[in-house]
């Protein structure tokens, strides 16, 4: 086996997701003949694999957080990073990707760049695919996924929606044979699913909102501004993201997750507050108005839930808290904070294709990134 | 774009799959330019591409079926094929692929010869990996799937298992990744998951097995020959192809299918029945047997579904009729003749990753394969 073979990859953001990534890349076997480590970054230091070889991150050498630490160099910029990546790319001959496991605006506006530079790029970061439509649109106009022929740069993106689960991949493979998407439903968030499993039941509800979401908060399960959560944005980047994959819809959101219409969870008076901590305190002031919403749907056989909604034949895209009757799968076959998203389309009209399971946490998330790295290693190697 | 791009596209097979398949390369938008049709067979004719240009099968051409039936030349044998196929690769400078969509023994057992001649394989045949290891064993060694910077055939199989639904690239992503798969659990077979859907719900069952079964097979939901889905073979045979892709158990089933301990439905006195109609009009006969067996379970609160598991830590591997509580995703959330498929696994401990939908039908087994075709444009282009 030649030096040339497998890819080069490169890594910005090495918390819980990247510290995931760099784990399975180093100790799955197999990937380190495929996936080479070449650059890794934080937002004060960079490792640089220092000739044609890779970073030596496994188990025999230093520890890479001490490895990163102890680097020399200081963050590089990102027009600095391409230039050494393409030196890189060149010395090795091998292709290079670019992992962004970051949630900054910045390094997602930046992608044009890395693709004009022929790097692939990898992310979970939402940021880029649910932002305005032009930025978008150049880093459609880079990427050459669907360009036969072309050895150009590869974008991949499994991991903004559902974390590892088939959600993007099943999209694209619908789309690309043909079939059409009349509506994509689901429950898009693991921490509003937690939310709504736990407080609102086919058996009603006998907990307080209030009390859910700071259980969820003190356990780590939302943001520590539980607003982040329940403002519904999150879900309403990832109904951005999908519905661009859908032909029809590909240019229905010109700012991204702003064009969607989104129903926040949060009671105007919190809309401002800023710490996490006095959001928590002040919810139990709006208990009743979750529980007259929860005994509603209850009285009509309903649950609630948070969910989002594509409706490709009406237009309509929306990130909305809505009722289902009991027997519904989103009332009665979730639990946790468990994904589920439901595909009706042409091919399957009575019954819609779907795919549940944990959406969130690094080691999944990390493992729709991998796959995605092992995808463009099977077509630039 | 040159005329070097794509890949070239032999099919072998046009049935109700086949002309699903050719309807799909012939009419989705773009596909046409990476999926080069070069060749068709049935069993009395094949229709080739004459020059190094692809069939013109398409709207404004006459219809390819008429082409076919119109065809000079006889079906060619396999190793006949295989020269012309290897002829057209030359001459087009274009990658071929064979897609297999019959479910015949003999052309299945050809596969390693197709690859050993430089060609892919696409099929949702089942008889291939689910066989003998040996032949199983020979196709590995030939396919370059997973062969850092090999530019070999590939190998690709979505469709032998959930037809169109992501199961077996779901299970590769996760093995490939480095998560420990668990247990694998599901209703595989379309037809054994409608005929419990109607027989066993969480209310109990009104309806006579043997009356389901016939109306079920009057509507074409079984095979000609009932006993070929009551049988449990078409589900072990998937169990089979899963079970090899999970490294632990790569080898566990030297016979494959065959090796697969199977509940058969079918009362032993109409196991040798040789008439599909003979045998649905004996089966009330043993109505009795089945009511018993729902009755059991509907006084434990369960019902009964007939399932495929692949236990990796018991290395058990089975085909057998099962009962579930009414709360679980099988009992509960499964209609019509939906697959249903959950991977536990190392990352997914406490709550599956599911999959479900329609796991049968000329479309949809037809999406799986032109998926197949374009991952291998996209690596081989």
């Amino acid at each position: 086996m030649s030096a040339a073979q497998g890819i080069n990859v490169a890594i910005i953001g090495v918390g819980l997701v990247g510290t995931s990534v760099i784990q399975q890349l180093t100790t799955v076997s197999g990937l380190s003949s495929k996936l080479h480590i070449v650059a890794l970054q934080n937002s004060k230091k960079t490792l640089l694999a220092s000739s044609a070889s890779a970073l030596s991150l496994g188990s025999g050498s230093s520890d890479w957080k001490t490895q990163l630490s102890e680097s020399t160099t200081s963050a590089l910029s990102l027009p600095e990073l391409v230039k050494v990546l393409e030196k890189i790319t060149s010395e090795t001959g091998r292709h290079t990707a670019v992992v962004d496991n970051t949630s900054d605006e910045k390094v997602a506006s930046f992608y044009p760049e890395f693709l004009a530079a022929g790097l692939s790029v990898v992310t979970p970061n939402k940021k880029a695919f649910s932002g305005s439509i032009d930025l978008y649109n150049n880093i459609l106009k880079h990427k050459s996924n669907d360009k036969v022929g072309s050895k150009g740069p590869l974008v991949y993106q499994e991991s903004t929606v559902g974390a590892g689960l088939p959600i993007i991949s099943t999209l694209v493979d619908l789309v690309n044979t043909g079939d059409e998407i009349v509506k994509i439903e689901g429950v898009f968030s693991g921490t509003l699913s937690y939310i709504f499993n736990e407080f609102s039941t086919p058996k009603g509800g006998s907990k307080k909102f209030s009390e859910i979401v700071k259980f969820a908060k003190e356990n780590g399960y939302t943001e520590p501004h539980p607003n982040d959560d329940l403002s519904g944005s999150d879900v309403a980047r990832k109904l951005a993201i999908l519905s661009r994959l859908v032909p029809e819809l590909a240019t229905a959101l010109p700012e991204g997750y702003l064009s969607v219409p989104t129903h926040s969870l949060t009671p105007a008076p919190l809309a401002d507050v800023a710490s996490g901590e006095e959001y928590v305190q002040r919810l139990p002031e709006f208990d009743a108005d979750y529980d007259a919403l929860n005994k509603e749907a209850f009285d009509n056989g309903s649950v609630l839930r948070y969910v989002g909604v594509i409706d490709v034949k009406n237009k309509e895209i929306k990130a909305s808290l809505e009722t289902y009757p009991a027997s519904h799968p989103f009332a009665s076959s979730l639990s946790g904070s468990d994904n589920i998203i439901a595909f009706h389309t042409k091919r399957y009209p009575t019954r819609p294709l779907l795919v549940q399971g944990s959406g969130a946490g690094a080691d999944v998330t990390a493992m729709g990134v991998v796959a995605d790295l092992i995808k463009i290693a099977e077509r630039r190697s």
